[in-house]
Parts: structure tokens; C-alpha cells; sequence
């Protein structure tokens, strides 16, 4: 009988994962949707236009060809990249069973979302009088940001959600933030240079309040499936270190030419320097013979990243942003050990990859910081052209800085509370709960190397990738 | 007799496989000839030379040190750079036991390759009156350029020839490739700044025709090595991202300065965001129950940026990349699951790699686009200045781009049939059909982890390892 | 009784490794020592100040933003930041069961040496009139220079030291740098850039030495984890080819801007392709059946990069840097051979990772040659204003650049005996010797994938992990 049973609800879940019509049809139209648009919209800006040169001699510029801002940015550009391809990417491979989803999709949802993103933030930011959008270095930067704003939402649904629903994430993502980003940066007047509110606390209530609308009381079923194997954690380390490694770039990658990069990159790396010896600390002493947590070391010592982005182009001082980094090492990691269990057991949010603890809280603590430095402005420190970073007073500065992380926040939360109920509606193809955390379900995966299994475990194998449901009855499973 | 005969072919194979004289001598002398010709031939640039400020003084140049070509151009080196190494050498590592010669033949081949090409090159480019050849950062670039054709065509061999065989690849690749590119670029005139023609046709249909004349008729003999397992699948997707990641590096590298490789780059990011999209919609549709093949995901994804490479600098449009990628997704993946197969039982052409679908097909594509967005150019798009980027009047310069496509077509497949007819001599040391795919082959591969092993295969592993001929008698293998 | 024996020393060696006090303790009291001295003693440099502009005007200075620090040396700095996180953290990755220790430790050593360095290096360089240390991006690299210094010595101490052990190494080893290079650099006036005395030969008999001092005779009771498997040599390539690829990044990170920095990163690229094929060459010859160690090239393809650190920016020709390359594949390859068995069995030096064929032997190569160069320059080669490179007359500058080798050696030694002294005090939680080069003593490993593992390795292997003293007593291990 519980074969029979168990035989049908695995069929059922077999049905339930084919995303055969509808992940093709939605890249396809999406696709082609991003092809007009583009060609109605889209166009190069003048510094990429091969009409540069009579730009130039008709505007009298005779800078230097160094000075486009190519130049200037483009290093940033391609370090950004790598922190959202192979840096989330890898991040999410820590899954003993799910590494393809986790650098697969990440890879699917980033290509997306950053053509939707550069319309998106276009018609906000960049949209000329002739009703055209002009794409450049800068505005490459601004959709990877927006992109990662999607990623983090990823981490706490990872192995949960069908690629489908994934999309769907991503298209009213992007959205959300293109919109919460035009009412922080210009109707607000706050700074956000490495995205602290912007992207991170956002990005992070987003993907939470999501996976609060999906939970899935009955997930333990596959709790088999959602830990690590000894590779899969040196896997992730790749995604960690090289999101340590060029979140300078990414937090300076859009700040001012000159000191203001310079600035922000000092800031970020001393920051992350700091959050790595307090998450280790933490990480032992709340271990039985103080040994090390992978998850603690591959996750909270990105935190003092998150944290100085919104300050990182402030004068926050080199021993501001050790302190910064210090208390969110330790925060970071106490959030794996205590909050992460609480969130599951008593709000009913499931976060696969911790993403409260490495965005959500150092987002917040970063709008925080970030609030409180641009209070304390003065034209001393800053000098007085230097003070006109800030469009405000700063005591106005700092308020307008607390108002726009209670933006984020709202657009997180009430966004994500939106997606979720759509990605409810039983049409997206998303794994039963015994099945989550496994490629099987989205993936062709390779069998595994038989020379190194006993028979009776190839057997098993075989059955596995072959024919699941007759063999599931076969064998009374 | 079973046993006695393949106990025969194993020590057969043994003995073919031993390049221990070959090997070692064909690098010794090779790197102390490129010793004696880079000490006759080649020198620093002038903007690399200790005597630059001399010079500065004498020619009255007063522009400031930023402008040195270096700056322009090394961090696209460095991506470059990347792409060669990790790129294309971990795109090779998917085989479940070939993930050494993967990284580690293409790492020997890189580094000789980059040698001969900045002399082959600076022979046809970069000689001065003083009959010495000048390199700087440009020259690297290109010289990584032309070893990425070589590259190529090892992905068609991959497992199935010697290290030795590739060393004679890479001399002769690089020599025709050199000879190739001074014809299509100084003769013909053709732009080509991403190498749609010069590299990737060239290099693939090279790669194939050297695979078409060492067609192995029993190579189903190792078919239980040629795939991937889970892990493997894994570190492909470094390869695969990071030449994802570098590629608008790649077209922008060696493109004019300030607008040329600001637009360069711009237009392969769109190219490549679109072909994950088509390339994840074909891949889904094609398979039971839509589950994605990894396979399309590491290679096709990377097809939009092959199919930009020519007309990367050209006034392509935004929309004008994203169908440039969309188009080749779909043309790639097709690839996979259609062409491959009939390639290898029709035109007896085995593709370990997929270079066809990856390369080849783009590449060509590549060349019809550049041609096509050649002939189309106008005043009006580039400006006055801008249009000199052609050396040609549009219509003109289309059709000699058409013609430079052909060129690299003749080469490739004309020098790849001179060159395997070369390899195809028994001097080489390439492994027998039963025994390619297999790292044992060439290297020294550490034993299994015993602890996982029940004992029995412990044993064959220990066998396999130390004394293979006389466990195989033993054994009646 | 012997099990009984064996289950005492397995539960002291329980006792021993248990780092819960001393590790978090370490961290947060040295990482409240930076937060205050950075407080008293760091601030940023003009160029990264926010009062930048108001100084420009006062100081009349008239130039672009680009001609800032930052867009000379920024691309570099996170080459090198690659090079110290990745590349060294992946390159020890390769022994099957010491992969965390390996990146992890690395990890948490290099982000509090950076942060000690920037204080130490400032001290002695950037200390302002006002008793200021002033940090910039030429401050970042050269901290990040200085810990790759204690990175190189982890390398000989890897899996047989506690990471309570590695700090002390750390904050011990980057003050003994910063008062080499000063001796080095200021008192002595030699030149080396990139560091073949200052970085790689200090570091590389520091290690050596400490490794001396802790010498473990009965080191092959853990012999059986002392290798690599398939897949961690594959993850260790990882690391070897990003110290490669950026290794013209790292000799020309701190070089004078414009024909140094690109003089530098030519003939560094130069040097190691060279190395390469000399290491496969040798590696090659003196195996059986020709076959390739991983060992070797994962190892002896960098040592052309650390022989040219000294001279990369002299004049050292293409043909020069070849040599170098040359020669250094050759020497570190039967380095791995023959001297590191003569080091441990001799000497009494167990090296894990090789480094006195990497760092050590290389680095003293690097320092002659450059010694050489130096003495053989002139002012027909490099100009009149090119030979201001050095601060002495040439043959005078020869002469010192040996004495500045001389100087690394002393502090190598000398300071590897007197802190390995202090680390063999019985406090520092480091492991038995059959119970080293084993993750299972300073981190929380996952359980093996139970359904590959036939049920009486299962057992065993939940034993491992769970209940060690209790299974071994009971199994009689």
C-alpha cells in the first residue's frame, strides 16, 4: 500500500517538474520581447558611438581618448561580472545534489535580468529627449547590480523553485527594483553606491517574503539531499573568495571618477578583511572543540561588504570600516546559528543559502551606517567641493538616508509578498517536497561512475536515472 | 586466449603511449629554438623601453604616462589571458578521467603557442626597419589570440591524440593562422578585431580536418570514458563562465581606442546575454521531460560572443547583438543534438568537444554578419571620422570581408589535411582506440580514495595502477 | 592493550586540536588591536580623500582624474588579491583530505596580514609629518605583497600546524618583513619589485625553517592522507593557473608607471611560458613510460615568474626572461625529484607543498639575476633618464642587490628558528602526527554521501565522524 502510494505521488512529482513548454516558451517570447524592445529603445551612447570623433571636433572636447569612461570603469565592470556569474553562481554549488541548479540557473536568471534591467533602469535613468535609451559602460554596471538584487531572492529559494518560477522572479524583480531604485537615488536624494539598501536589503526581503508565501511544511523529506559534500563546499569556496576578493570593485564601480573610487575600494577592503577573523572566531566558539562551520567561513565573511556598501564612498575612515566589518562578522555568523533555525521554525521562512545573514541584516546595518556618516558630514572632512557628494545638508542627508532603507524594506517585503502568491498558482513546475534539492528534477544528470560503486548500489543507480517509477514500485520503496 | 590476446594489446597500448623521449625532447629543443630567435628577433616596444623617456624628449611627446598603450589595453589582456587558460582549459575538463589532459595539454600548448605566435606575427606585422620584431601589450593579445585558434582545434581531439601530436599541431596551427591573418587583415583588407574568421573558423575546421583524417572507426572501445560525471560537469561550468564572463574582453581587446572598444564590448555583453536564453529554451524542448543538457549550457551558451567577434566593432545596434545570439542559441544546440552525431556516422568526423556547433558554425555566421553589417555601413551611422574604421568603400569592404571568410575557411580545412596527414604517422605516441579518454594514458594519476572502495574493487584500482599488464593476464580481463 | 594505548592518544589528540579558546580569542583581541591602531595611526591618502578637489585647487594641479593612482595600479591590485586568495588558497587544495585547511587557513591568515602590514609597511614608508600613515592602492598591494611572504611559509607547514600556530606565524612574519624590505629597500637600496628576495626567498626559509624546528619524525603515521586524489589535483590547477596567468600583474604591480609596469608584466609573461615546457619537459624523462606528475605542474610552471621578480622592470630582453624561465622549469622540477626527499630525510625539513622548489630555490636565482642585470646596466640601454631607475651607479647597484639577497636569507632563517621556537610551545593545539593533513581536526566536515558507500564503510564512517574514541576502542584500531 505505502508503495502504491509513494509509486504515485512519484509520478505525480515526475509530472509536476516538466517545464518541457513552458521554460522554452518563456525564454523564447521574453527573448524576442527584449529584441523589439531593444530595437525601439535601445542605442549606443555618444562615448561608444562611432560618431564620437565629429561629436568631438562639433563639441570642441579635446580630451584624451583615455578619458572615456571605459576606462575608468570597465576593470570595475568585469570584476562586477565575475562576482555575479562565478560568484553567486559558485556560492550556491554547496549543495551536495544541486550544484548544477545553483551555477545553471544563476547563469539563466543573470542573462535575463540584465537585458530587462538595462530597459528598466533606461527609461528611468538614461532616457534621452529623442525617447531613446543610451547604454554605456556605467549603465552595464547598473544592470549587473539589479541582477544581484534577483540572485540573493535565489539563495533563499534555491532547490525549491522550478527555473520558470525563477524567471518570473527575476521579471518582476527587476522591476521592483528599478522603481524603489528611482525613488532612493533621485526622489529621495540618497546615496547607495555599493547597494546596501538598494540591492541587498531589498533583494534579501524580497527572496524572503517569497519563499514566506511558498513554505513547505513538509520539507524534511528531502533534508537528505540538503547539505554539502566534501567538494561541494570547496566548490563554493570559488564563489565566496571571488566575491571577497573583487567587492571592492563592485562597491566602487560606480562611485566618482578619481577619489571617490579610490576611496571606496579602501573602505570595502578593509571591511572584509575585519569580518574575516570575527566570523571565525564566532564561528568556533560555538562549536564543539572549536572547530570551524564551512557554512559560517564561505558566508559571513562576505557580510562587511554588504555592510559598507552604502558608506563605502563616505569618509567612514579606514577604522570605521574595520569596525563595521568587525560587528557584522560576528552578527553574520550568530545569525546561522540562532536566527536561521528561528526564521524556519517560527516565522515559516525557509532560507536555503542564509541570505538574512549575509544580506538582509548587513544590508540594514549598511542603510544604518550609511545614515548615520552622512549626518555626521562636515565640510572639515570632506572639504568644500567634496560636500557636494551629498545633495542635502547632511542632517537632512542622514534622514533622507533612513527614509530610503525603509523603502527597500517596504519594496522587499510587499514585492515579495506579490511574486509569492504568483508563484503559488500550481502552473510554474516547481518540485514536490520530497524531491527539492536535487538536479534530478531540472537537469540531465551524468550517472554516477559505476567502476566505484558495489553492484547492488549501481543497481539502484541505474534505476534511479532510468525509469524512477517502476522501479520505485519494483522495489517497495 | 581472451586474455592472453588483450594482455598483448594493453602492452601494445603501454608501449605506444610512451613519450618519455619525444615528449621531453620536443620541448627542450622547441623552447631553445625560440630562445636563439627571440634573442635575434625580438625586442621592447618603444613604450616599453627603459629609453622611453629619452625618446619622449627627443620627439617632443608630452602626453601623460596613462596614455601608454598599456593602459588601454591590460586589463583585456589579463580576461584574455584568462579565457586561454582557465577558460579553455577547464571547458575541457568535463570527461569523467580526462580532466588532467584537459587543463594540463592545454596549459603546454598555450604557453609554447604564445611564443611562436609573437614571432610568426611580428614577422608579418610588427618588423621594423632594424629587421627586429617590437612587442608589447597589443602583440600579447594577439598572441593569445592565435593560440586560441590552436585551442580550438584541440577541443575536436580532445583524449585522442599525444601531447606530442599537439605540440606539432600548435607549430603548424599558429604558422598557417599567422600566414592567414596577415592575408585576410593586410591583403584583403577585412576587419575582423573579435576573430569570427581568423580565429574560430579557421581553428575549428583546422581541428576537424585533423579529426576527420585520424577518424578512429572503433573509438566506442573507450565510450565508458567519454562522459562526464557529476563533478566534472561542475568545473566545466568554470570554463564556461569565465569565457562567458571575459568575452566582451575578448572582441573590445585589440579594437580602437576610447569609442571602438567601449562599443566592442558593449555589443558581445548583448550577444551573450541572449544566447543563454535560446540556448536553455532549445536544450529544455529537446530533452524528455524539458530537463537541460549540461553539455548546451557549457558550450552554446558561448556562441552568441563567436558569431559577434567580426562585427563587434561595427555599428551592429544593440538589437542587431541580441538576434546575432539569439540565432546562434538555437543554431548551436541544434548542433549538439543533430549535426554531431551526423557529422561523426556520416562524415566520419569525431567532435570530442563540439567545436562544430561552438566554433565553427558561429564562427561562419560571424563572418556573414561582419560582411553583411560591412556593406551596410554608412556616413550617416559612423560620422565622417568613424566610417575610416573600413579601409574600403562599404560595398567593397562587405564583399572582401565575404572573401576573408572563404580564406579562413581554405586554411583551416587545407592546412588541417596537411597537418593530420602528418600526424597520422606512427611516431607520435597516441593512444590505441580502447585506451583514449584516459588520463593513465599520460599521466601520473593518483590512486582511488580506498576508504570509499569496497575491497574487491580496491583491488582492481591497486591493479590498474601498478603492474596493469600482469593483473589483466591474471585476472582474464 | 594496544587498542587501549591507541584510544588514549586518539582522545589527548582529540584534546590537543581543540582550538575553542585560544583561535576566537586570537581573533578578536588582534583584530581590537588593528580597529585601535588603524584609529591612531591610518588615514587615507590624498588621492583617495574626499578634500582632493579643494587640494587640487590650492595646489594649482591641473590633471584628469585618470591620472589618479587608482587607474594605474587598480587592475593590478586585484590580479594580486587573486593571486593571494585564489592562487595560493587553491594551490594548496590538493591533498584529498586537507582542502579546507588549505583555502580556509589562507583565507584567514592573509585578512589579518593585510591589515598588520598596512600598520608595519606604513610605519617604515607612508608615515606622514603629522605621525599619519597615509594607505592608497599602492599601500593594498604591497600588504597584500607582504602577506604573500606568510603564505609562502604556510606552504611548507601545510597540515601539520594549528591555525592558532598560522596567526602567530603571520603577525611574527609580517613584522620581520616590513623591516627587511626596509633594510632592503631603503638602507641597502636595491631594487625588487617583484619580490624574488624580499617576498619569495624570505618567506619560502622562513617556512622552511619553522618547519625545522617542528620537525615530526613520526610524520608517516599520516602518510596515508599525504596525497592528492583525481579531483583535488583538478581544484589545485585552479590555483596554479591564476598565479600563472597573473603573475605579469604581480612583478608589475608596483613598477614605475608606463614603460616599468609594461616592461615588467612582458617579461614576466615571457619567463613563464618558457617554464612550462621545461617542467613538462624534465617531469616527463624521469618518470616511467614518460608519464606527467600533477606535482610538477601544478608547482614548477610558476617558478619563472618568482626568478624574474627581481628584474622584471630591468632591461632584461625577451631572449633574458626566456633564459630565466628556462633554467627555473629545469631546477624546480628536479627540485621535486631529488631535493625535497634529501631535505626531509637529510635536513630534517618536511616541506609539504614544495616551496624550496617553488619559492626558495627560485627566489635566490631571482635575486642573482638580477644582481647580474643591475651591474651590467648602462646608460646605452636604458637612456639617459631610464638609468635613474637605479638610485647607485651600476656596478655599485650589482653589489648591493646581492647583499640585499644576503639580508633576506639572514631574516628568512634567522626568523623561522626563533618563531618556530615559539611555536613549539605545547599550546597551540596543533595535531598528533597521525593526525595530520586531515580537515577532520579544525572543521566541521560533511559525512560521505551514504548511498555511494557500501554499509560497512557507511559504519566506519559514521563512527569517524560521531563517536571517534568510542569506535576505536570498540573496532580494537
Amino acid at each position: 500500500m505505502g508503495s502504491v502510494q509513494s509509486f504515485r505521488s512519484m509520478c505525480d512529482r515526475e509530472k509536476n517538474t516538466n517545464v518541457r513548454l513552458s521554460l522554452p516558451a518563456v525564454c523564447i517570447v521574453w527573448q524576442t520581447a527584449m529584441i523589439i524592445l531593444f530595437g525601439v529603445f535601445v542605442r549606443y551612447d555618444m562615448e561608444a558611438n562611432a560618431d564620437w570623433e565629429d561629436y568631438k571636433t562639433k563639441k570642441n572636447i579635446t580630451r584624451s581618448e583615455i578619458e572615456n569612461d571605459f576606462y575608468f570603469r570597465y576593470p570595475s565592470f568585469q570584476d562586477v561580472h565575475v562576482m555575479i556569474f562565478v560568484g553567486f553562481g559558485f556560492l550556491m554549488t554547496f549543495l551536495k545534489r544541486y550544484s548544477f541548479g545553483g551555477v545553471g540557473f544563476n547563469f539563466l536568471i543573470a542573462a535575463f535580468g540584465l537585458q530587462w534591467a538595462l530597459l528598466m533602469q533606461g527609461w528611468f535613468h538614461h532616457l534621452g529627449p529623442d525617447g531613446k535609451i543610451s547604454i554605456n559602460v556605467y549603465g552595464m554596471i547598473n544592470a549587473d547590480f539589479c541582477v544581484a538584487g534577483c540572485l540573493i531572492a535565489y539563495g533563499a529559494l534555491l532547490g525549491k523553485v522550478s527555473p520558470v518560477q525563477l524567471m518570473v522572479l527575476t521579471l518582476f524583480g527587476v522591476t521592483l527594483f528599478a522603481v524603489e531604485e528611482y525613488i532612493i537615488l533621485n526622489l529621495i536624494k540618497a546615496k547607495d553606491a555599493g547597494g546596501s539598501m538598494v540591492i541587498h536589503t531589498f533583494g534579501a526581503y524580497y527572496g524572503l517574503a517569497i519563499s514566506w508565501m511558498l513554505y513547505r511544511p513538509n520539507l524534511d523529506q528531502s533534508s537528505r539531499l540538503q547539505r554539502s559534500v566534501y567538494h561541494s563546499d570547496v566548490f563554493a569556496m570559488i564563489g565566496t573568495l571571488f566575491l571577497w576578493m573583487f567587492w571592492p570593485s563592485f562597491n566602487s564601480a560606480i562611485t566618482e571618477h578619481g577619489d571617490g573610487q579610490h576611496r571606496a575600494a579602501i573602505n570595502t577592503y578593509l571591511s572584509l578583511a575585519s569580518t574575516v577573523l570575527t566570523t571565525v572566531a564566532v564561528s568556533s566558539v560555538f562549536q564543539k572543540h572549536g572547530k570551524l562551520d564551512m557554512v559560517h567561513i564561505q558566508n559571513s565573511t562576505l557580510a562587511g561588504g554588504v555592510a559598507v556598501g552604502t558608506a563605502a564612498e563616505f569618509m567612514l575612515m579606514p577604522y570605521g570600516s574595520l569596525i563595521v566589518g568587525f560587528c557584522c562578522g560576528i552578527l553574520s555568523t550568530l545569525g546561522y546559528i540562532y536566527i536561521t533555525p528561528f526564521l524556519e521554525k517560527r516565522l515559516k521562512i525557509q532560507d536555503t543559502c542564509g541570505i538574512h545573514n549575509l544580506h538582509a541584516m548587513p544590508g540594514v546595518i549598511g542603510g544604518i551606517v550609511g545614515a548615520i556618516t552622512a549626518a555626521a558630514a562636515s565640510e572639515s572632512v570632506y572639504g568644500k567641493k567634496g560636500i557636494d557628494l551629498f545633495q542635502l545638508p547632511p542632517a537632512k542627508q542622514g534622514g533622507h538616508q533612513a527614509g530610503a532603507l525603509c523603502v527597500a524594506l517596504c519594496f522587499g517585503i510587499g514585492g515579495g509578498i506579490l511574486v509569492g502568491a504568483i508563484l503559488r498558482l500550481p502552473i510554474w513546475g516547481d518540485p514536490a517536497d520530497d524531491y527539492c534539492f536535487d538536479d534530478e528534477a531540472y537537469w540531465e544528470v551524468p550517472e554516477e561512475d559505476e567502476e566505484s560503486i558495489p553492484p547492488v548500489l549501481q543497481y539502484n543507480n541505474h534505476m534511479r536515472n532510468k525509469d524512477v517509477c517502476v522501479s520505485a514500485l519494483f522495489m517497495g520503496q
